[in-house]
């Protein structure tokens, strides 16, 4: 085991109580600037992407890889310290259900906003709440190649552990903009704002062009859809052909279908 | 209200023993043959499509477009009872989190498996496990046209009470096959087996034709993806092109970009 090992047996440690709170709070992420990447799969990204880790936390039940992981994330980091937490003490910090026995504390690292707005692709995010989904649309965005995300004041915060851990790791190779009002995208993206709606618009599949000049694609929350703010401001609004028993598609599976979709005529322009 | 209304106050109730078990346990949802559709949505969908209520349950704190929707079920239904409950009694009974006070116990029916291959598109889960992302599945499957979705032993229960909540009523508009082995696949559907694998395998947008005839998509789990044994069954491997930051997509981002990819080329064949 790493030469700074520290044992925490007590829930009123400091620390603990600092990493109980990220995983119950929006407010705590924002106050303390840091989050909890929990899992194996998130501590390969942190370590493959050379992500400086603020703590690394393992369970004493945690299995051979997670102490490895927690190893090279301690190494990458420099001088961090490994704090290994009695099985009961971790399960009750950890912030997803089925954790894996390691934690590492990170930076909650949002983008600067631009100063000129910028000629690149970019998913907003419109009173999104479900923190699953949220990550999801993370996910899925980096993997379509739209790096640049923003969300309202009402979608569920980017750095909570569960959106993080929802992301897949995707949030390390993206800007994340956080409480951007609708209007605000003008100034920041040199882009034409595409809203996805199921209620009505062009069909997006028959729609050609639109894909020729960088987007703003936006989406709304399952149910209520984008805000009449939000679909104020786009310069067109675009409708998914489904069938007719359905109403509307998960607000996930809208988005992979947008964003892939933009992807597919970037990719094969002579369709 | 209903006049044949029933106040149940006892979790000792032998009908609101069964409807707790109903949430908990998938083998209590086969052994009963009978699930719960929590919500207002569900009720609505339920309502529309005339589907047969066994029981409509109703929480003393709901709201009156609740029991309107709960009035409008038992009628349909025929003589099915309204039977009310404490809140208290409703959230220990109700399956999903963040309830809406109506519940309704409908058949959960699953389709006979045709005795002859049949000439359809389908889709197929192999061991996908979160509930979440298999009500998504059937979700965004419908949507698309693809109105047959098998699925392995060890995939989530498609009646569970959070598949059929995530599912947003699709589940009325689908056959559902459960308990399905890769290799009956070939017996039940005149189809090309069609595999989404994130570790190889031809170009989803770049390889033509193979939308020309019905296919089974086959989608995996998180993480491990595919089976051997499903890989094995397949007559293609497909790719999703990604950027190389993410190892792969959520389940249900993968299956919307396959099947709304074969719903744009079926419904715009020029291109």
């Amino acid at each position: 085991m790493h030469d700074e090992s520290i044992y925490l047996t007590s829930t009123s440690n400091e620390h603990v109580k600092r990493w109980r709170k990220l995983g119950e709070s929006t407010r705590a992420v924002k106050k303390f600037g840091a989050t909890l990447a929990e899992g194996l799969h998130l501590a390969q990204v942190i370590c493959e992407r050379r992500i400086a880790a603020r703590s690394v936390i393992l369970s004493e039940a945690c299995c051979a890889q997670a102490k490895e992981l927690a190893q090279a994330a301690a190494v990458a980091s420099g001088k961090t310290r490994i704090y290994q937490l009695p099985a009961a003490v971790y399960d009750a910090v950890c912030p997803v259900e089925n954790g894996t026995g390691i934690m590492i504390e990170v930076e909650a690292l949002l983008a600067e906003r631009p100063m000129q707005p910028i000629k690149a692709d970019a998913l907003y995010l419109d009173g999104v709440q479900d923190a699953g989904n949220v990550g999801t649309l993370i996910r899925t965005a980096v993997a379509a190649g739209v790096r640049h995300i923003a969300a309202s004041r009402d979608t569920a915060g980017f750095w909570t552990p569960k959106v993080l851990r929802a992301g897949m790791g995707a949030h390390f190779a993206a800007h994340l903009y956080e409480n951007v009002d609708v209007e605000d995208l003008r100034g920041m993206f040199d882009a034409r704002r595409l809203a996805a709606d199921a209620r009505g618009g062009r069909d997006l599949f028959r729609t050609p062009g639109w894909e020729a000049t960088p987007t703003v694609w936006m989406m709304g929350a399952e149910g209520p859809g984008l805000s009449e703010k939000a679909l104020a401001a786009a310069d067109a609004r675009f409708l998914i052909d489904i069938e007719r028993d359905c109403e509307s598609l998960n607000v996930g599976a809208a988005a992979a279908v947008c964003l892939f979709e933009q992807r597919r005529r970037r990719l094969m322009p002579a369709h």
